[in-house]
């Protein structure tokens, strides 16, 4: 980025959901959510977050970058396992706290699991009984994960 | 509800990535991050959170319920509007925190500004300048909020 200031004032409701510039709402950890949805398909395939450098690289490379909050740095998504999510469209909400990510994938998948996406099982509704049963959505592994990711951590925490 | 237990406790990282069981971890806070999209179209319609109670009820009744920050209730989305959002499928990701909605939204649209989508405004990549501009990929709105919501507070904060 230039010098200029990316990002315009929040000055009114109004000009926040109705005007033509960027002008983006950090929570007080400094970060936006973020969906990321596959542009072919429109399955959603991961939810995420951007402080102000990740949204900055992501507007600048047109590649998804996010916060890792689990091991708390800037993540260029795919830098480890190769699959980069190039962004074909990128949107902002209402309020400017959150960014919708179209993206095509390279490899085809998202999810540090194996699965092409992180939504990979379906909670049952209109139910009244507990334990309450998921349904596996996808049945095959779109990678090995011990393949691509070696022994990094895994990010899934208790 | 029963009294049986609705969720199961997290006891290993492959119990929560790889089970069949809803074992849901909300945040400090907590909440589960939640996006919702168009059953039909795909596209994204909103994000928001939900509570232990908001995720009961969702599951129970088939109707998406939040938990509102700004107004820091309990929110049966629609129950103000008539948008009522039925739940087509819903999903949880590899390390439940966070939830998918795929819904039929009743009158179509789910924007307090009056849009179909939160996302109205698309931002554009690879530039290098600020401030960024905004492209709208909705020119017209699918109701009109004054009408709607009559003079209750606007939940966007600056």
């Amino acid at each position: 980025m230039s010098d200029v200031q990316p990002f315009a004032s929040r000055v009114s409701v109004e000009q926040v959901e109705e005007g033509k510039f960027l002008a983006p709402k950090f929570d007080e950890n400094g970060l936006l959510s973020v969906v990321t949805t596959d542009a072919e398909t429109g399955d959603v395939l991961m939810m995420g977050v951007m402080n102000e450098e990740a949204l900055l690289n992501t507007v600048n490379t047109g590649e998804a970058h996010y916060w890792s909050r689990s091991r708390k740095c800037l993540w260029h998504k795919g830098a480890t396992s190769g699959l980069i999510q190039k962004v074909v469209e990128m949107r902002i909400d209402d309020d400017q706290d959150a960014v919708w990510l179209r993206v095509a994938v390279e490899g085809g998948a998202s999810c540090h699991v194996g699965y092409r996406s992180c939504f990979y099982r379906a909670v049952p509704t209109k139910v009244e009984n507990g334990p309450i049963e998921l349904n596996f959505t996808e049945t095959e592994k779109a990678f090995d994960p011990t393949e691509v990711y070696g022994d990094a951590p895994n990010p899934t925490q208790l």
